[in-house]
């Protein structure tokens, strides 16, 4: 066969999916045939976790179901909360979701996995996350209230009171728009590691670990400094003026796929617009629009436009939600997308392997060497 | 760009590699141009993890360095040792492996990986598996020796006594020829993870989920429950006969890449040889005989030839290596590879993100739903 290279595999189809479509082109974000944004306004997490696994929206009885397997999950088994407080300190969030959900894998089934052996995971991520967060901040535990919706026990676990619900709402539309997006780093990194009929624990924490990257999910908060930096919508204009000149990145600009607005950004613009304190809104769209201008002026012919970081931090901080949590929350909301995409793998599985050009030196004689091989296996106390 | 279509990207040329080259068609393997046969009769475990990562053998000082640097940072660090005995109890090895991976990243550097930022896993991955399985199964903890040589050291933490040197030079033999194998599954899979700037942690326990699945690292201990059963050499070919009417899979036969003997294969078998039982060496022979007969009687036109996993059991069985630690053992000794390839990737960085071809669904309308959409999101007791 001959060799295709493709840097990055960029433009290389690793093969066929029926989740979601991301239409990079046009703007576009579908999961199963329903627009992205839609979804965000008008259904539950629960929902969406059903949608993308099985094809179709539930019907009362198939959500029923659902929440009746799902919510009693909620808890951790006690092995792993006897753990939450022991995980080294000066972990970073991300490691701390990524430790866990290695952890939360002992024992759990293997290869090929159904559908509901992804709930476990779904659910218990993040009372893992906010138990941890809490006692890594000395803060009193709050045991997981199994009543609850997904998103607003996330809220309840974090804060240890019940969440205002609109702002539990606000953080369901940013959990149901950010479900999944395609055969992104994660998801693929997922993918890659159980084709090789390996365990759900050891893909889902293979995503996190990827999400962590900043060129992933790993910098969502940077936007939101950036915004503090600014300071009032006035100084926006010279600011960015500023930090063009200084060849600085701006946060929350630019995607890899998209060629137009990204949908999701858009969505969270008026997810912000709706829930997040005005002068915030005001001096986000302020450096997004001194942003994009000065943008283009520096790259006239290139389509440059607000990716969905941008207003995602303005979103999470309405919330309340911590800005060290930011990509542990993206990571929370991803899980469902994970979990489909993984059932999807395991359905149709091939090991993914490509292969490497060498470049490297040719054959050549060990050399004589002068240390003596069995040296280093040799105990020096023998 | 025109989608190109590879399902498991077999075939696809990711990347430039100059670490090690993989002849399928010819049978080679080699290590920055050392064949990697020839480098495990001559070399150090300590020394081809400096030859992977900087592309030529260490020098007698060089040598030294590595090992002042590496040998102190074998005992875990207190709050990772006290995790040792805390691991959910039903934890596979390799399930244990990848989260104590996960747990040792925390507040070690980030992206990009200099060559000093993998020697802790490649240090402490031994030692976190040693220990983790002494706890696991009440005995004694073995605190490491910081004058052994890598490999010496394994054993001592696993059996708690000085090891046979010529059993630990077999199992060297052994991990120096199984240190890296390109661009492999779980390799990839690390690459993956990195390629969005994420951590060495993020990556190396990505790798160990992959090299979990049994079709890649995952099973090679079911070789000698196969010797097992067949029992003595005379029963081999009776019992082979009726393993393949019965259309099960030979275990140790077959090799993606490999289109003739596997050089591993060639070696290890000398290397079991070498320091197995007399009697377990004839019957593994045996069974390969017949093994290899029979397929090949089954598959006339297709090359077959043993695998890397049939003489692995057997010399990892004469080293005295549990079998149930034989996967985490293969990862132990692939550590070298994967921060090799680590840091040749972040030397030259991109983010791996393929495309999938999306065959889901057309868009449609998001019904009317007569589920109250917010009824997730606020309390029912608020």
């Amino acid at each position: 066969m001959a060799a295709k290279s493709s840097p990055g595999l960029e433009g290389v189809v690793v093969g066929e999916t029926k989740i979601t479509h991301v239409g990079g082109e046009e703007g576009t974000l579908h999961f199963r045939g329903y627009d992205a944004s839609e979804l965000s306004e008008q259904i539950s997490y629960e929902e969406v976790v059903h949608l993308l696994q099985k094809g179709e929206l539930p019907t009362v009885s198939e959500l029923q179901e659902l929440k009746a397997a799902w919510y009693p999950l909620r808890p951790l088994p006690p092995e792993l909360e006897q753990l939450v407080g022991k995980i080294p300190k000066g972990s970073l969030p991300m490691e701390a979701l990524r430790s866990g959900i290695s952890l939360m894998g002992a024992g759990l089934k293997a290869f090929p996995p159904r559908d509901l052996d992804m709930l476990p995971f779904i659910a218990r991520a993040p009372t893992w996350l906010a138990m941890w967060y809490r006692a890594s901040r000395g803060l009193p535990s709050v045991p997981p209230d199994t009543t609850l919706g997904h998103v607003s026990s996330y809220l309840y676990m974090l804060e240890g009171r019940l969440p205002d619900p609109d702002l539990a709402r606000a953080l369901e539309e940013y959990f149901v728009l950010l479900s999944d997006h395609g055969m992104n780093a994660s998801t693929f990194a997922a993918r890659v590691v159980l084709s090789t009929q390996s365990d759900p624990a050891s893909a889902m924490s293979a995503a996190v670990g990827a999400l962590k990257g900043p060129l992933h999910g790993g910098a969502p908060s940077l936007v939101l400094d950036m915004l503090d930096a600014v300071g009032v919508p006035g100084n926006a204009e010279r600011w960015i003026a500023e930090a063009v000149a200084r060849k600085e990145r701006l946060m929350g600009f630019g995607h890899r796929v998209y060629r137009t607005e990204d949908p999701r950004a858009k969505r969270l613009k008026q997810i912000a617009q709706r829930y997040a304190r005005a002068e915030r809104f005001t001096l986000a769209e302020a450096v997004e629009k001194a942003g994009l201008e000065a943008l283009r002026k520096a790259r006239p012919n290139q389509p440059l436009y607000t990716n969905v970081e941008f207003y995602a931090g303005v979103v999470l901080e309405a919330v309340g939600i911590p800005r060290e949590l930011f990509s542990a929350t993206f990571g929370i909301a991803r899980t469902a997308g994970w979990a489909a995409q993984l059932l999807e793998q395991a359905g149709n599985n091939r090991i993914i392997r490509p292969d490497a050009s060498y470049t490297g030196p040719e054959p050549r004689p060990v050399p004589i060497r002068s240390v003596a091989p069995p040296a280093a296996a040799v105990p020096r106390s023998a």
